[in-house]
């Protein structure tokens, strides 16, 4: 996934940044229920919250690295609420943020379509509460949960002009499940469900008692907001919303017919856009 | 449902005009899976298409009515499918038609949305393949089916707006409860599927080997195509797409920040555009 973003001679170049990349909690490869010590594994892993992961990652860039600045945080999706909470909590250390298909305090919309993935794999019977023998058992469950994300994941237009084809994918359904059920496939339930809930519950305004705007107004930091335009979860009327809310921001909405699984680099424009806004706000 | 459309003084006036309201085929209140004679009950059910839902109309009104023209023909998200179907299959007999929020054609979108709202129902364990004891007893798979429809059904904008409140309830869970799963849950699992089928199904260019355009061409009807602006099932430009292949057919967008459960008439502006685009067109 870095490919689509980092890169010798890119926005994001590596000769020429320090760049840390961070899984958040919960994904798998960081600290997840699969992989947590006894007894925080599997269903008793704690609900952590998009504010746990930020810390962490201010532990990990001040204690281990000694960095004091950030000359950008980025990320998309869940990433670009770890970006907004950055700039909440931690204004006077990051300069520049850009927040990539997200919002800094979940949608009503976002809310209830988390809890329908969620759901789909509970009421899966080989769930068990979550002590499943093993994560492939509940296979039923995260087909549900893989099909879901087909319904929002892409924009209505990407489906009707059949983009799946780009990607060498034959029909909707060679596409659904080559794609989307191949890429959830292979996760563990629990870890799912940690970011699932993780992304119902994230909102900056926990550090103002429920405030957005105020919450907002505490950045300091130079901030593109760039949705997607065909984003099904986060339209850009809803990032237009906060970007309003935050000092001198700009919204900078990207295009992408995928819709917010245009995340994944799936067409060269998408890079070429994100490399431009990017160089640019570096050179504020 | 009809007092959102018909009234004393309304575009659709009882005491002006005859109006033939139909259920269609697998509703639950027409012929359905639940209350077929055997052997045809349940899941033994036939899959029926909107042409079948046509076709009996046609017999109803031809054979026990006589009425051998219609003024108009209109209906909403499935019966705007209808409408189409009419149009098509029968354009001497249809003068005008009003398709309001739906497709000709069932997108590839609305195809798999509806794919997870049958597999919502047929994953509990209470399906047993359709042969359940009795409806109720599905009824996680049918609260799990009702929330489906709460992501998409509604506007992402009429969610952000707690526009729930307007309808006496108090939180979205509130409403999601007390609304959809009030409204589905006294339904029967075999129908919904069956009608959630035909929706995936419906296409009017069976008509003309796989031809939208063809098929469109045959309507000499006066049309008046009704989007919903804020329908996330039938987005406006994928039914301008559909009118525009419609001879002489006009575009006439309905506002309602509901979204495609706006067909309910939740609001007062609805109704009231309704009337005038009715009125409008009947009066050409």
């Amino acid at each position: 996934m870095e490919d689509v973003y980092i890169g010798a001679g890119r926005a994001l170049d590596p000769d020429k940044y320090f760049i840390v990349v961070v899984n958040q909690i919960g994904s798998g490869l960081s600290t997840s229920p699969h992989n947590a010590p006894l007894p925080f594994n599997g269903p008793r892993f704690p609900r952590v919250r998009i504010g746990d992961d930020v810390r962490a990652q201010h532990k990990l860039l001040t204690e281990l690295f000694g960095i004091r600045s950030l000359q950008l945080v980025v990320g998309g999706s869940m990433g670009a609420q770890q970006t907004y909470e950055w700039a909440v909590r931690y204004p006077q250390m990051v300069k520049r943020a850009a927040p990539i298909a997200g919002t800094a305090q979940t949608t009503p919309h976002d809310r209830l379509f988390s809890e329908t993935v969620i759901e789909a794999i509970t009421s899966d019977p080989a769930w068990q509460q979550g002590w499943y023998q093993q994560p492939h058992a509940v296979q039923q469950g995260l087909r549900r949960h893989a099909r879901l994300w087909g319904v929002t994941g892409f924009s209505t237009e990407a489906l009707r002009l059949q983009k799946w084809q780009e990607l060498g994918f034959s029909s909707l359904d060679d596409f659904v499940v080559g794609f989307l059920e191949n890429y959830f496939l292979p996760m563990d339930p629990n870890d799912l469900i940690t970011q699932a809930w993780k992304w119902q519950h994230a909102d900056v305004s926990r550090h103002t008692g429920g405030d957005l705007a105020a919450a907002l107004q505490r950045i300091s930091a130079k901030v593109f907001v760039m949705p997607i335009d065909e984003d099904m979860f986060f339209p850009p009327r809803d990032c237009r919303r906060e970007a309003e809310l935050i000092p001198d921001a700009q919204f900078r909405p990207l295009k992408s017919l995928w819709g917010h699984l245009g995340l994944f680099g799936l067409e060269p424009s998408y890079s070429e856009q994100i490399d431009a806004c990017l160089n640019e706000l570096l050179s504020l």
